[in-house]
C-alpha cells in the first residue's frame, strides 16, 4: 500500500489534520535522542495523532488487517530508537494527547492520558499537596506514556524506586484492537489488589512491542515537606562509593546520591569556569527529603559519616545554596559536549547499570576503554543505584570517530553485563541495545519471544525493538 | 497411574525420604489455613521436599510426561486453597529448602531459597542492618517464597509497598522443566535494570500457576533507627478515614494504619477485658519510622491533626508503651474466634480491598450484609490503603450458619468489585476466589489465561487456580 492509499485509509479513521503523510512531517518523525538516528532515516510511512481510545482501537485492526507496523511515540526524548519505525509503518504520536482526567485526592491516585509531561504533571498535582516521585532527567519534555512504556525513574529512584511502582492500572490497546483494563475494572480504585496475574507490570517498562498504553492510573504520594543537599569532596574515588555504603549502613535512605567523576568536574569547569568546581577524582550529591526535623537530622549524619572519608562536605537546606550546589550536576550533560569545541556528546552506551559494590571499578575500566578507543568520556549519574551515565564526546563528521565510538559502546556494554550489571538501568533497549537482550538474559529471552508472539502474533507491535532479534544482530 | 507406581518414579529424582505417599502423609498436605478447605478433601497423589533446582527440574519433566497436576506449597499459611491439590497431582513442600544463600550488604540485596521463613529472614538481616520491609501477620509461619508468589504484604505496605516492590530477580522452573533466571543474567546484582520485558514481576503473584520459584534475589532496606505509635479514638467512624486523609495531606507516610471497628473492639474487650479499649465506633494506630528527629516531629503532627477528629489521641515511642498501645491489634484475630463460645473464626471474604474513599461506606454495608445473612462479623485491617480484613464467625458444626457464612462470604466479594475495589488486597485468588477473576478483570482475565497456555500448555501448574475457570464456577 502506497503512502496516499494508506492515508485514505487513516482518513477513515483519524480526522484529516491528524494524520500526516507528507514527506515533510513524515520525517519529522524519523528520530529521537540516540546516537543511531543520526545514521539512519527510519522514516515512517505516515504518522497518526489519536484523540481516543476508540481511534486508536481502529488503527490496530487496520494494522493487523494490513500487517503494517505500528510504532507509539510519546516525546521522541528516548535514546533507543524506540519510537521509530525502524521496519516502515505508522507512527502513533501520543503526546498531544495530554489531559490529566481526574486527580482523585481521597483515593491518593490521577488518571492521566499518556502524552501528559511529566513535570506539568507533577506541577499540577502540587496543587493537591501530591507528587508522583520518579524524576527522569527529561521532566520538561518527557511524557508519562513514555515514562510507563520505558519504566523511566531518575534522580530520586534509590529512595522512590521506578515509575512501575505507581502504576495501579492501565488501559491498553492490544495489536488486534482489543481493549483491555489492567489493575482492576474500569471503576478500580484499590490501592491494593493482588487478584490475577500482574499484567500491569508486564506492560510497564514493555517499550511498545505489546500493546499501546492509552490511559494511565497512577498512585501518588504526599509531597515532602522540606528537602536537603550534601556536596562531597572526594581525592579517592574509591571513597565515594564506600561513603554512600557507610550512608545506607547508618540507616539513612536519601532520595538521591549522584556522582561526577574526574571527567565530569573538568567538563563542567570548562563549560562554566564560574562553577570552579574543586579537582577531584568524585563528588558526590546526595539529596534528603522527608519532614523538616528528619531532614536536618540526616543532613548532620551524612556530613558526619561521609566527612569521614571525604576532602569536604558542605550541607544546605536553604534552596538558593542547594541550587549553587547542584548546579554543576544540571549543566554536565550539556557541558560533556563542550569538551571539545569540535565535539558533540552522543546517546550510546550511556545508561549502564553495575552492582554498587563495583562502581569503582568500572569508572577505572570504562577509562581504560575510552583510552583503548581514544573517544572522550564524560562519566555521571546515579550512583545510590549503581546506574552511571556514561557521554562519549567525539567529531560527528569524523567517519573514524564515529566507528570508535561504536566499538568502545559496544565495549561498555559487554562491560556492564560481565560486571554483574546490565546495558540499561532506566533510558531502555528499543532498537540499540536488543542485540545484548540474550545475553543479558539467556534462555529467559526466549520467554519474553514467546509472551510477545502470544500478544502479538503477526508481530506489528513496534516490531525490532526490545527482544533478541532474529538470528543474532538486529541493529537495523 | 497408582500411588505407589508414582512413588517409584519420584525416588528415581528424589531420595526415598523426600518422597511421601502414605495416607496419612499426603493428608497432612490436604489443608491450608482457607475455610474451603474444611469442607473438602484435597488429598495429593504425592508430595516431595526439593533441595535442588535440578530436582524441581526433574520433577516438571516428570510432570509433564505424565500430565500430572504440580502444586508449589510453602508453609501452607494461605486462606485461598492456593497450595491445595484441588485436582490432585503432587504437592511440591518447599518449606524445607529453606538457605538464606547469601547477605550481600555492598549491593543491598539477600539471596534465598523459597522456604525460607519470614521472620528468619528478617532477624538474620538485622545482623547487617538490613531489613525486608514487608510485614505479613503471619510473619513466624509463611515463607518469603509463598510471599513472592502471593505478592504479600501486610502491616507497612502504606510506606513499602508490596513484596514485588523488592524482587529483583528470580530463578524459575517452568512447567517444562526449564530453568530461566528473571532479573538478569546468574550473576546479575545490579538494583537498576531496565532491559527486556518485566518478567519478574509476571512471576510475583503468580500463584504458582506459571512455573516454581526457587532462588530469590530480593532488595532490602537500612533498618530504621526510630519508631512510634499513635493510637486514636473515634466516636463517629466517618472520622476514622477523613484523619487518614488528614496526614497524607499534610506530608506525612506513616509505615502502617490500622483500624479496629466496633466489632473489632467488643471482641478484644470480651476476650481480654484487661486490655480494655475504650468503647468508640472506631480506633486507629498509626505507626511511623525513619530516624529519631523525624519521628518524633511526625508523631507531634499526626497528634494534633488526628486530635482534631478524635475523641483522643496518644503517641508514645517507649518501646513497652508502644507494645500496650498494639495490644488489641495483636490479638484481634484470636479475639473474633472468642465471640461466642461455640464459635469460630472463619477465613474467607477476609481480604477486601476498597477505594479509600469508601470504608466507612464499605464497613457500614458489610454490617448490613452480617445482619440479613445472621453471620456475626469481626473488622479490622489496613486501612491506610484500603484493605480491610473482616472475619466471619459461625459455628462449624451448624450447617445452616455455613451456607449462610457463604453466601455473606459471596455478598462481601461482589460488594468489593462493586465498590471499584479487589476480592483480594493481599492474600490472593487461589481457588476461593477465581471465580471472581473474570468480574475483577473482564477482557484482561482472557489475556492472563493466554499468557498461561502459553507457559503451560498442558495445564499441569498449579491447575485450577487463580485464572478464571472454565466454564464459570470452578469452586472445585
Amino acid at each position: 500500500m502506497g503512502h496516499q492509499d494508506l492515508g485514505v485509509e487513516l482518513k477513515r479513521i483519524f480526522p484529516p489534520e491528524r494524520v500526516l503523510t507528507s514527506e515533510l512531517e513524515r520525517r519529522m518523525y524519523s528520530y529521537d535522542s540516540s546516537f543511531m538516528a543520526r545514521f539512519h532515516s527510519f522514516v515512517p510511512d505516515a504518522v497518526v495523532l489519536p484523540r481516543s481510545t476508540q481511534e486508536v482501537s481502529a488503527l490496530m485492526k487496520l494494522a493487523s488487517q494490513r500487517r503494517i507496523p505500528v510504532i507509539p511515540r510519546g516525546a521522541g526524548s528516548g535514546e533507543t530508537c524506540g519510537c521509530l519505525a525502524v521496519r516502515g509503518g505508522i507512527v502513533v504520536d501520543l503526546s498531544a494527547w495530554d489531559a490529566i482526567e481526574e486527580v482523585d485526592v481521597a483515593n491518593m491516585q490521577v488518571f492521566a492520558r499518556p502524552g501528559v509531561v511529566h513535570y506539568k504533571l507533577n506541577e499540577h498535582l502540587a496543587g493537591f499537596g501530591l507528587f508522583f516521585p520518579p524524576d527522569p532527567g527529561s521532566t520538561r519534555m518527557c511524557t508519562v506514556g513514555g515514562m510507563v512504556a520505558n519504566n523511566s525513574s531518575g534522580l530520586r529512584a534509590v529512595k522512590y524506586g521506578t515509575t512501575e511502582q505507581y502504576v495501579l492500572g492501565l488501559e491498553v490497546v492490544l495489536p488486534d484492537g482489543q481493549v483491555i483494563q489492567t489493575g482492576g475494572s474500569n471503576n478500580c480504585r484499590a490501592l491494593k489488589n493482588v487478584s490475577g496475574l500482574n499484567l500491569t507490570k508486564l506492560f510497564v517498562g514493555s517499550e511498545g512491542v505489546l500493546g499501546i498504553i492509552t490511559r494511565i492510573r497512577l498512585r501518588v504520594w504526599p509531597r515532602p515537606k522540606a528537602r536537603g543537599m550534601a556536596m562531597a569532596v572526594f581525592s579517592e574515588l574509591e571513597q565515594a562509593p564506600a561513603a554512600v555504603l557507610d550512608v545506607y549502613q547508618s540507616g539513612i535512605l536519601p532520595s538521591g546520591i549522584e556522582i561526577l567523576d574526574t571527567s565530569a568536574i573538568q567538563a563542567i569547569n570548562m563549560y562554566k569556569p564560574e562553577i570552579n568546581l574543586p579537582s577531584a577524582e568524585a563528588i558526590l550529591i546526595f539529596e534528603v527529603d522527608g519532614n523538616p526535623a528528619g531532614v536536618a537530622w540526616e543532613g548532620q549524619q551524612i556530613a558526619e559519616i561521609v566527612g569521614r572519608r571525604a576532602v569536604s562536605v558542605e550541607w544546605a537546606t536553604d534552596p538558593a545554596r542547594m541550587a549553587d550546589l547542584w548546579r554543576g550536576r544540571s549543566v554536565v550533560a550539556v557541558a560533556a559536549a563542550r569538551l571539545r569545541p569540535d565535539g558533540s556528546r552522543i546517546f550510546a552506551g550511556e545508561d549502564i547499570s553495575v552492582p554498587l559494590s563495583r562502581v569503582t571499578e568500572a569508572l577505572r575500566r570504562i577509562k581504560e576503554l575510552s583510552r583503548k578507543h581514544d573517544v572522550a568520556v564524560v562519566n555521571y549519574g546515579h550512583i545510590g543505584d549503581g546506574n552511571i551515565h556514561t557521554a562519549p564526546v567525539i567529531n560527528l563528521d569524523s567517519s573514524a570517530e564515529v566507528q570508535r565510538a561504536n566499538a568502545l559502546v559496544d565495549d561498555i556494554h559487554r562491560l556492564a553485563i560481565a560486571m554483574g550489571g546490565s546495558t540499561t538501568g532506566e533510558h531502555g533497549v528499543g532498537a540499540v541495545r536488543n542485540q545484548y537482550t540474550m545475553d543479558e538474559h539467556g534462555e529467559a529471552a526466549l520467554v519474553m519471544k514467546q509472551l510477545k508472539e502470544t500478544l502479538d502474533p503477526l508481530n506489528i507491535m513496534n516490531p525490532g525493538k526490545l527482544l533478541p532479534p532474529e538470528g543474532g544482530k538486529d541493529r537495523a
